[in-house]
């Protein structure tokens, strides 16, 4: 009997929004992987710390955070030869993932290598998006409105145009485009009704509008804009 | 002490895809409330049942579902009051939501009628988006993709240049929608591409390529198409 393969997301930060299948998951698996920078800590181990049971067998999974793709992809085949090796050992392993598996996570290029050979399941998650607008006390759409995610590295006119088209706007991966969004939303005039979320769910968690918005930005901040949400109905 | 409102996010139907926090803050409750269609059951309620305990006061919001607002708003404001009423003998309201309490849902009319005069908090949940993602094995977005989410009730030429347009597609309330949302996607020529999912996450679940899906689909449903995602890295 081989191990199933699981992809499972982990809500944004705060353990507590841990899905109960994904607590029950990882204390069961005989397995865990996780990324890391090289070097650093693991974001995503953190946030599982509390459920991983004692004596489960780690897989610490170094991604060089590189402009080229090659010494990626070569992290990402070794360490799918690590965990298919669990696999076939009949190992259940968990792949811990920080927000949702499937939503901007590592783990896609893991099931692209895996999921083919093994039993796979995703166990989706809590993303950012719907973490920072609680935080944020902001409905994020309602009834036909459309909801549009931007990645902060697009280039400023094309941001700034699908900023302008759009309704709801999410705008994830700010960090060092911090600068560049800001020129954006304030030549629109959007920077007061715009929210900035920096690391939501956790202990150190900031929420200000932008015009507020620090000079620097973390890898996990995040802008919202709701132009058209009617909360009274 | 007054008591605080939470709005609670419970995931897309699957009782264990709620979230620890969730689940803690229900069984801690001493009232909860969730809409239910006029004289139907509550898809809420349904989903929280194991963990409501035993003795926990319930106000069922019965929510006309008019193309009228007026009787809508009247009972968000009779509802309100119910709660406020709670909220101000000092006992703790979870409201109960189907998803995430500000995608698309209910609990922000509530939001906008008492959050000013009571300590509320917003649990978020997972998504249908990511659920159905999960079940269909398809990778939303990676790096800069961006992620276009659509309700099926837009127009018809609307749809299709925004389907167009996109890179990553999420189409939700597809329901009575789905015969033109097919005519979107057949003449753009992504029906095999884009994948059809019903009830993702509960027993009667089904996922299908586009091309496949039924001739009448649930307002439960959802339609996902992505164009870019290269997840081999």
């Amino acid at each position: 009997m081989r191990g199933t393969l699981y992809g499972i997301g982990l809500g944004p930060g705060d353990p507590e929004l841990m899905t109960l299948k994904a607590a029950r998951l990882i204390a069961g698996a005989r397995v865990v992987a996780y990324p890391a920078l090289s070097g650093g800590d693991s974001f995503a181990r953190s946030i599982a710390a509390g459920v991983i049971a004692p004596g489960t067998r780690e897989i610490r999974m170094d991604i060089p955070m590189t402009a080229a793709r090659a010494p990626a992809q070569a992290a990402y085949d070794r360490n799918a030869d690590l965990i298919a090796a669990e696999l076939e050992a009949g190992r259940d392993v968990a792949v811990l993932c920080e927000g949702d598996a499937f939503f901007y996570g590592s783990f896609m290029y893991l099931f692209a290598r895996l999921s083919r050979r093994f039993r796979t399941e995703v166990v989706p998650g809590v993303t950012s998006v719907t973490a920072c607008a609680a935080r944020a006390g902001l409905p994020l759409a309602a009834r036909s409105e459309r909801v549009t995610i931007l990645p902060g590295p697009l280039p400023e006119a094309e941001l700034r145009a699908r900023v302008e088209g759009a309704q709801s706007v999410v705008l994830l991966k700010v960090g060092r485009h911090l600068e560049k969004i800001r020129r954006v939303f304030d030549a629109l005039g959007f920077s007061d009704r715009a929210v900035y979320v920096e690391r939501a769910s956790l202990p150190d968690e900031r929420v200000c509008p932008l015009s507020q918005a620090p000079d620097t930005a973390p890898y996990f901040s995040m802008i919202l804009l709701a132009k058209g949400a009617d909360p009274w109905l």
